[in-house]
């Protein structure tokens, strides 16, 4: 049975290995766009930084790797069509040259492209005037060129999580960074604004300039630079820049797959069951390009992670050898470290949890990561929102140290959204306790106690 | 309604605290044995090898704190009997006045008294003599009193947490230190062998001696200070010590309850339901004089730990003001910091699985505690123990180092347990994931991975 992928980041790889995993026998093809198979793409910001002094270390596992279990590459060779009713890929490699490669069962996983916000001269601008988008390895490539040629100073357009790594990377190589966000807080996707509030000033503690609810309207070039023009509430300004970084977000790249008839869903990703299976007959589809089943909504959404990739994928892969796994749905979990803080997030959102039916109240308490009479104890910042009339645990946000296992303290409240439980479930829980690591009521159980305390029931 | 509470630790001053923030008209009454209310007897390790340079802060709240909270607090003040039908407790002050003060309902919190091991000389000798136990606060000051004295060399019996915890204080303080353990490894009631030898080493890496397979024998006074006669497999050998510290485990203080009719379940120690109500009309207990109702066995065991008691006292306060509350249950959970390694246990381990009836299969795995391409990443030694026939999630080990995240990452799977979740629900679980914090599939997912490949099912 030969088996398609096109795609050889998180989920295409996953996938790949996991049906030949499952069944050894299984002819696997990978269609890779461009040389870097199985790329940590989070791995970029710690490239750039110089934390990571070697590129090729950003891969999850060598191209040998990858060959031994059994998947055959076809690097720089890009998919261009599908035939559904030929089953068959027609690509084009760079040097050029076109083929057809037949499959049985075919997987998608093209990923997402960068949003392109509409800034005028954004379309008119690119790496070589040290304006970049950042995606993949080539982009990498180019916004270090951009800092080797003597690049001092910074612009970065959005203030998600790749916008921040970013900042904190070139904080790293010594230049002025300005951070500018339309919306009103850093992390807008990610935080409630009380706990973003702490992210930006841990950024501009680290010399960061932060600009929230400051659109930018036009990028030009100039005898000094770039000249990155900007709307704060109707007034006109402007900062000059070396370097341009617009990250402002990605969507699924469907291109392929919805000429050939692949139905979308949420966001214009595609559509696909809990088995990754598209409605196409053998073709399935999985990570940054489909939509997200999510566990606390009846309706999916769009999570472009890693994380999600990788489940995904591998559910995929484990599909297309004909076993029946489904995919368990995402919570949306997320964690990012910026300089010495950590911010992680799972579940719903006070006001997500509303739109999407449930009753929420949201409490917001602090407890050290430790007991504080061991040195070294930090605060923990966090949110619970729980559901008033269920008691159902339905998302937290937690803000912290990086030294105060803020990520796999998110990982525990995960875990119980994960099987449906309560907020009062997370104070009973017998999580592990030494004063150097923990407290007998952990942080996130005082959590959950405050947030019952709040409640009139 | 007036509660009387015979003992001031953490199982007794949070179901004080309990009773009072559910009903603030509840005279609570706490009857304390020594001067040190809600000490963090945890935390002792800590004050003596000098990172908490003031046993005051060891107090998890202060005096004034208790006082506030509405607590009536009779230091120095020591029950001695309790008459239910009288509902009296009579007491012996410090100062010898004795007096019966009556209760509508008590709770006892005695605690557990230190493990005596049959050594001979061991009865004859004390703290003047340089032979320590070690649970109170009195026993804490007896031992930095016999380090100011100059003791440079300092013998351990029993290699438990508390005992490698405090081998590693005093090498903090310069003693050549040795840790004796009769079982063949370290933590024996935590760690399956493989596991304890990553801690052994590290004892070892830090200058500790370690012998295990041997037994104290016997203690006597010599010439040059305190001799430690020994014997391994037969042979006899010996030690000379300045300090023997005997730190052989606890065994519930019950003496009180029994002599006033309390039934007594596993291994001595109070019965209890799991509302924390003995046999006694309105007499309750909680902590560790009482047995302990675990969620993967049929049957109470002992789990003499803070986290346990700070759960059980709560729900006694509850249950003692009219609540319907009612202790979830314990897994064990554990995790103790020996020099720069961690390590961490939750549920069952294999064969006392088995010896509860299931059909145990435990799989080793080893995976870096975040991205290797990140400075700083780490090995993380884990065993998952799960059910051959139900594929349920029955225990786990994790041994890193400090900076891993150990202690949370053995709470995800501490909470997936409580929940009666399955081995491969941790492949599916959505856990947060950024280079320098984690993998796209968490150590513990890589590990659930492992446990599954490794069945034939």
């Amino acid at each position: 049975m030969r088996l398609v992928i096109i795609g050889g980041s998180d989920a295409g790889i996953t996938a790949g290995l996991r049906a030949r995993q499952l069944d050894p026998t299984t002819d696997v093809h990978l269609l890779v766009a461009d040389h870097y198979p199985n790329f940590s793409i989070c791995g970029i910001p710690y490239y750039v930084s110089g934390e990571v002094p070697d590129w090729r270390s950003l891969a999850h596992r060598t191209r040998n790797d990858l060959e031994k279990a059994g998947l055959q590459l076809h690097l720089d060779e890009r998919a261009v069509g599908i035939d559904v009713d030929a089953r068959t890929v027609s690509t084009v490699s760079a040097a050029g040259e076109a083929r057809a490669i037949g499959y049985d069962r075919l997987i998608i996983a093209t990923g997402a492209v960068p949003n392109k916000p509409p800034i005028a001269g954004l379309d008119q601008l690119g790496a070589g005037d040290g304006v970049h988008l950042l995606h993949t390895m080539g982009d990498t490539f180019a916004v270090t060129k951009t800092l080797e040629e003597g690049a001092r100073s910074a612009a970065i357009v959005g203030a998600g999580y790749i916008g921040l790594e970013m900042a904190e990377a070139l904080r790293n190589r010594g230049l002025d960074v300005t951070v500018v966000e339309q919306l009103g807080q850093v992390l807008p996707r990610t935080l409630d604004p009380q706990l973003a509030t702490l992210i930006e000033t841990e950024l501009v503690r680290n010399g960061v300039s932060v600009f929230c609810d400051t659109a930018v309207t036009s990028i030009e070039t100039s005898d000094a630079g770039l000249e990155v023009n900007l709307s704060r509430g109707g007034q006109p300004g402007s900062l000059a820049a070396d370097l341009v970084l617009v990250v402002t977000g990605v969507r699924p790249d469907t291109r392929l797959a919805v000429d050939a008839g692949a139905k979308t869903g949420f966001g214009g990703a595609l559509a696909v069951d809990t088995g990754m299976r598209t409605n196409l007959p053998d073709v399935y589809a999985a990570g940054d390009c489909v939509h997200t089943h999510h566990r606390l909504l009846d309706y999916p959404t769009y999570v472009p992670l890693g994380s999600t990739a990788h489940k995904q994928g591998r559910v995929a892969g484990e599909s297309a050898v004909g076993g029946s796994t489904t995919y368990a749905g995402s919570l949306g979990t997320q964690v990012v470290r910026i300089f010495d803080l950590v911010a992680a997030a799972t579940g719903l959102r006070d006001r997500e949890a509303a739109a999407a039916g449930y009753h929420p109240a949201t409490v917001v308490s602090a407890s050290y990561d430790h007991k504080i009479y061991y040195p070294g104890a930090t605060p923990i910042a966090l949110h619970v929102t729980g559901d008033t009339v269920t008691g159902r645990l339905l998302g937290a946000q937690l803000v912290g140290h990086s030294s105060a296992q803020i990520a796999k303290r998110v990982d525990i409240l995960a875990t119980a959204i994960h099987y449906g439980g309560s907020v009062d479930d997370i104070g009973i829980l017998d999580l592990s306790y030494t004063p150097p690591l923990g407290s007998p009521y952990d942080a996130v159980q005082i959590a959950a106690h405050a947030w019952q305390d709040n409640q009139v029931r």
